[in-house]
C-alpha cells in the first residue's frame, strides 16, 4: 500500500526528491514496508548465481529487498527476469551512482539476464528549476557512457532516454499513468501544490521500463531493480498498480545511501555547493586527493590517542569507500577494517591508499567509458520493435466499437 | 490570468471536461475575459480575406475571442499565421464537431495557412474511465478521416496523433510542462484529487501544436485557435506560459456550444445515452430521418397555434443546424428563419427539408473521407524535421556546463 514515505516523528525524510538528516535503516525498511534481506535469501541467491556475492550483497549495503524470493522462484524455473535501473542526469556521474550498475552487472554475468537502462532527461529538467533540457540530455549522454562502461554485455542491454525513447515508451504510459491518481503521488511523494504537471505525470514513466519487455513479449518477464532505497516510493506505486494492468509486480534490491565525504548526515550528491561531498568519476587524480584528504573519517583527535583506542569505520566516509568498491577482496577489506579498529592504521595512511587505488580505478573506468560511447547510441531505443502493433485490440469495456480502418464508410 | 472557469453562483459549468446547464454566452466570455468578435473586427477579417465570411462568422456561432487582431496585423505585414484544432476521438464525429475545421479550411484557402490538427487519443483515454486505448487510437484514426474530409489541401495538413507523434512532440512538451503547476491545472479544470496524472499533464501538451511550428523554424508563427468556448481553459494555460517560452500566445476564436436535438439545455456529445442528441456523420439515412423527426423544435402545441403566433428558432435544433450548416446561403436561410417566425413554415415540412439537405450532406462527406483515408497517413508527424536538434544547447543558467559528446574523458 501507499502512504506518506516518513511520518513526522521520525527525524529523517527519504523520497526520491529529498533524503535528509541520519537516516534509521531499520526504522525505515520498518516505515516503507520492504522485506530484510536474510542470510538465508543471500545463500540461495548465491547458490542460484554459482559464485560468490558481490560486496555490495555480501557486506550489508543492500539490505532490504521486495519479492527477491519470485526472482529466484522464476529462475529456477528456467524462467528469465531481466534488470532494470536509472539516472537522472544533472550532473557528473560520482562513485555511488555506480552501486545499483555494478551490482546489476553482476547479475547480468551471473544469470545471463537482459538489462534495461533509463536515462531521465525529463524527470530532472521537472526536479530541478535551474537545469535546461538542453543541458540534462547532454549529462545524459555522458552519464550513459559512465554506466555502460561499468562492463554489460551490449547485445543484452537497452536503453530507455527519455526525450528519444518517448515513442516507444508513451503508449504504455497512457496505460500505467491512468491507474495513477493525483492523491496517490501527492501521498508518495509530498508533491506541494505548486509541484510542476511534468513531475507529477513522471512516476508513469517510470513505470514502464517495469513492464515494457512483458509487453512487447507478449508474456510475463518479471523485473528485479537494484536501487537506492529512496527510488522505493516509485516502485511502490509500480507495484500497487502491476496486476491491474496484468504485468508481474518488480521485485526490488535496496540499498543504504552512500555516506557523503564530508559527513555521515549528507548522502553523496551532484549539486553544485556539495561538490566535496562526493567523488566524480571524472575528477583528475589532484582533485581525487584533494577531497579525498579533507574527507571525514572515524579517526581520533591526535594520532597518540588513535594508537591507543583505535578508530570506528562505521562512521568513516573513507572506509565506506573501501567497503563499496574499492576492496573488493574479502582479505583486504578485513585488514584495513581490523587495522583501523585496532589504531595500527591511521587516517593518514589509509587515505593514501584510497587515493591511489581511486585514481587507477578512475583512469581504467575513463578508456572504459571512451570504448561506450562508441557503441551507446546503438542501444537507446527509439521504436517499438518492427511489427509489434501497441494499438492491438483490447476487449471493450461498453461503448460502442470504433469502425475498421479500411475505406469502407 | 487562470481562475476557477465558473464561479458557484452561475448555474452552468464550462470546463474542457465538463459543459452543463443553460450557457449564458455573454456571461460565460465575461468570466473567461475574452474579447467581443465585434462587427469591426468581423469586417476587416473580410477585408483581409477578399471573401464573404462563412456562416458560423456572419450569424454569429463564433462569438468571442483572443487577439484575432494580432494574426490580421501579422497577415497585413506580410507574416504568415497558422491554424490549429483538434479533436479527442472517444467516439463518431458529429456535425459540431465540424464547426472548428470547416472554419480552418476557410482560414486555409483565404490565407494559404497550414493547418495542423491534434489528434488527442492518449488524454481521452486520461479523461474516460471506459475507453481502452485501443479504442480511442481506432475512434482517432476514423475522425482523422472525418475531419479531413471537411477539404483541407494536403500539402499544407499536417497531423498530431499524440500516441503517434509524442517523439516529435516531447521534448517541447517537457519544456511546456516545466511552466505549469499542478495548483493552475487544479484551479482552472477543477479537477478533483482522484485525477489521473495523465489528464493532470495533458493540458501541456495540447500547448505543444500552438509553439511547435515557431520552435522548428526557429522564428515566430503566431497561431489561431478556431475552437468551442469550453476549450479555453486550455489555452488560457498556455497563453499564460508562451511568453516565458520565447513563443507568441495563441490567438483564439471562440463559438457557442452547438445546442442537442433532444433541446437547449444539452449540448451534443458521443456518450452512449446521448447518441439521439447528435448527428453522427456516419449515421444512415432512416437514422438520420428518427433523430430528426424527434428533435427539440421552437413550434407550438398545435398546427393553428402555429400558424396563427409562428415558432421560435432562437430555442430550436433543426433551426440550428440550418444556422451553422445546412443553410450556407443568405436568402435560404433568411425564408427558413422568416418563415418560421410568421407562422409559414411548419415544424414537420422544416424537418423534411433538413433531412433530405443533411442526408444529401452526409453522402458526399462519405465520398470525401474514403478519399482522405488514402492520405492521411502520410499527413502524421512522427518525427522532428531533419536537421533540426530539439537539444540544441540553451544558455545555462548555473550549473556546470555538461561534457562534450566526444570521446574526450
Amino acid at each position: 500500500m501507499t502512504g506518506p514515505s516518513v511520518p513526522a516523528k521520525d527525524d529523517f525524510t527519504v523520497t526520491p526528491y529529498e533524503v535528509k538528516g541520519r537516516i534509521d535503516y531499520a526504522r525505515l525498511r520498518e516505515l516503507f514496508g520492504t522485506e530484510d534481506l536474510t542470510p538465508a535469501l543471500l545463500d540461495r541467491l548465491k547458490a542460484a548465481a554459482g559464485r560468490p556475492l558481490p560486496p555490495s550483497l555480501e557486506r550489508g549495503i543492500y539490505y532490504s529487498h521486495r519479492d527477491l524470493g519470485r526472482i529466484l522462484d522464476a529462475h529456477a524455473g528456467g524462467r528469465p527476469f531481466f534488470l532494470y535501473s536509472g539516472r537522472g542526469p544533472s550532473g557528473p556521474v560520482h562513485t555511488s551512482h555506480l552501486l545499483a550498475f555494478e551490482l546489476s552487472k553482476w547479475f547480468q554475468e551471473s544469470f545471463g539476464a537482459e538489462m534495461w537502462i533509463q536515462i531521465t532527461d525529463d524527470e530532472k529538467v521537472w526536479a530541478k528549476g535551474d537545469l535546461s533540457r538542453a543541458e540534462s540530455y547532454r549529462w545524459g549522454l555522458d552519464n550513459l557512457a559512465d554506466l555502460l562502461a561499468v562492463g554489460f554485455a551490449p547485445e543484452k542491454t537497452h536503453v530507455f532516454f527519455d526525450t528519444r525513447s518517448i515513442g516507444a515508451m508513451y503508449p504504455l504510459a497512457v496505460d500505467v499513468a491512468r491507474k495513477i491518481p493525483y492523491s496517490t503521488v501527492k501521498a508518495v511523494f509530498g508533491f506541494p501544490p505548486s509541484t510542476n504537471v511534468g513531475l507529477v505525470f513522471y512516476t508513469a514513466l517510470q513505470s514502464v521500463p517495469c513492464f515494457y519487455p512483458s509487453w512487447v513479449a507478449g508474456r510475463d518477464i518479471p523485473c528485479l531493480i537494484p536501487c537506492g532505497i529512496d527510488q522505493d516510493p516509485h516502485f511502490r506505486v509500480t507495484r500497487d498498480l502491476a496486476e491491474r494492468l496484468g504485468f508481474p509486480k518488480p521485485a526490488l534490491l535496496h540499498s543504504q545511501m552512500t555516506p557523503g565525504l564530508l559527513g555521515p548526515d549528507r548522502v553523496m550528491s551532484t549539486t553544485g555547493d556539495q561538490r566535496d561531498n562526493a567523488l566524480f568519476l571524472s575528477d583528475p587524480p589532484k582533485e581525487v586527493e584533494r577531497k579525498l584528504k579533507k574527507a571525514f573519517t572515524g579517526g581520533r583527535a591526535t594520532v597518540e590517542e588513535q594508537r591507543r583506542l583505535g578508530a570506528t569505520p562505521e562512521i568513516c566516509s573513507v572506509w565506506a569507500l573501501w567497503r563499496s568498491r574499492y576492496a573488493p577482496e574479502a582479505p583486504e577489506f578485513d585488514t584495513i577494517t581490523g587495522d583501523c579498529r585496532s589504531g595500527k592504521l591511521l587516517c593518514g595512511d589509509c587515505k593514501s591508499m584510497l587515493i591511489e587505488r581511486v585514481n587507477g580505478s578512475f583512469a581504467a573506468h575513463a578508456e572504459r567509458k571512451a570504448k561506450a560511447r562508441e557503441w551507446a547510441e546503438s542501444r537507446i531505443v527509439e521504436a517499438l520493435p518492427d511489427g509489434f502493433d501497441p494499438h492491438a485490440v483490447v476487449p471493450s469495456r461498453g461503448g460502442e466499437t470504433p469502425p475498421s480502418p479500411s475505406p469502407v464508410g
